[in-house]
């Protein structure tokens, strides 16, 4: 790449929302023969996500309503990094926090950036085994998660028809898919 | 799940920002023994990527500045499908004007929600075969984009190595990597 055309210089910067859940900044940036345009871009913390396979060998679902798209969905256990919080201990937490169990081992598929067009965050996408039942769940005042361990067989077929749709945990379960399969024979 | 707790019932609905790049919406909802919440709906068209593979066994690679990370990323060729165009057309268009490669044959690998949770779109993600160079790029003011053929062992090896990290053309890639593993033996 032409190096003088990807020296975008920001002209200017403000918060159009800045809140705890979400903060959309916009910013003025111009570029040697390219002009000056304005770019929206969405802050977040970085995500995880966690493919959690049971001490029985069934991967732990989560169902419940997302305001996105504005339906019930099947997904693995997720959710957002915290302040000085290690991605690892975010994954731990929140699949504790979610589903009750804790994992015994739990090691990094793949750290991914979400958009980078738009967004500031990555993605730590991890694999937990040997994951055993320790407590009840702990939700927000938002959550209501039902809590499902489901065959492998039966999470790869929902994976393929759709059943389980969002991008971030199809990446997670076909990154894990070799352990999985091997789980499931 | 409890089907009264999903009752979610929006109370007002507004848009926080509106414009032809980014509609951000505030809904006040409310579910039976939940209270009254605010959630920030992102609204998008329907987005395209395509793994892409030309007559000579290469893939199509673009490389360009990106906004959300600020930094040169190297992606697989995609964008937004435009308002009563298929997802097909629109993955054949982005391929054609991004790279100026017309695609011999194109599949659709997998649906994927992007992020339900926060978003209301679906990304469409394709493997485009046979593909040729039939004119120039054509691009809008703010893109530039350089066009790499990349050997299928080393777009392999820059998915592992974490150099192709966007999540949507990652999961692309690892659906399209029976195909392309195929090509490069």
């Amino acid at each position: 790449m032409n190096e003088e055309r990807k020296n975008w210089r920001t002209l200017s910067s403000h918060y159009v929302v800045k809140t705890d859940f979400l903060s959309l900044r916009s910013d003025r940036r111009q570029a040697p023969g390219m002009g000056s345009h304005d770019f929206f871009v969405l802050e977040y913390p970085d995500w995880v996500n966690v493919v959690a396979v049971t001490t029985q060998g069934k991967v732990l679902l989560i169902r419940q309503f997302r305001h996105g798209m504005e339906e019930e969905t099947v997904e693995i256990p997720g959710g957002m990094v915290d302040p000085g919080e290690s991605p690892m201990a975010a994954a731990q937490r929140e699949l504790l926090e979610e589903t009750g169990y804790k994992a015994g081992k739990i090691r990094l598929l793949r750290r991914v950036s979400v958009n980078p067009a738009i967004q500031t965050n990555y993605c730590h996408l991890y694999l937990a085994t040997e994951c055993s039942y320790v407590q009840t769940q702990q939700l927000d005042g938002t959550e209501m998660i039902d809590v499902e361990d489901t065959g492998v067989q039966r999470v790869l077929q929902m994976l393929e028809a759709g059943e389980i749709h969002h991008s971030l945990n199809c990446l997670a379960l076909e990154m894990a898919r070799p352990v999985l399969v091997a789980l499931g024979s």
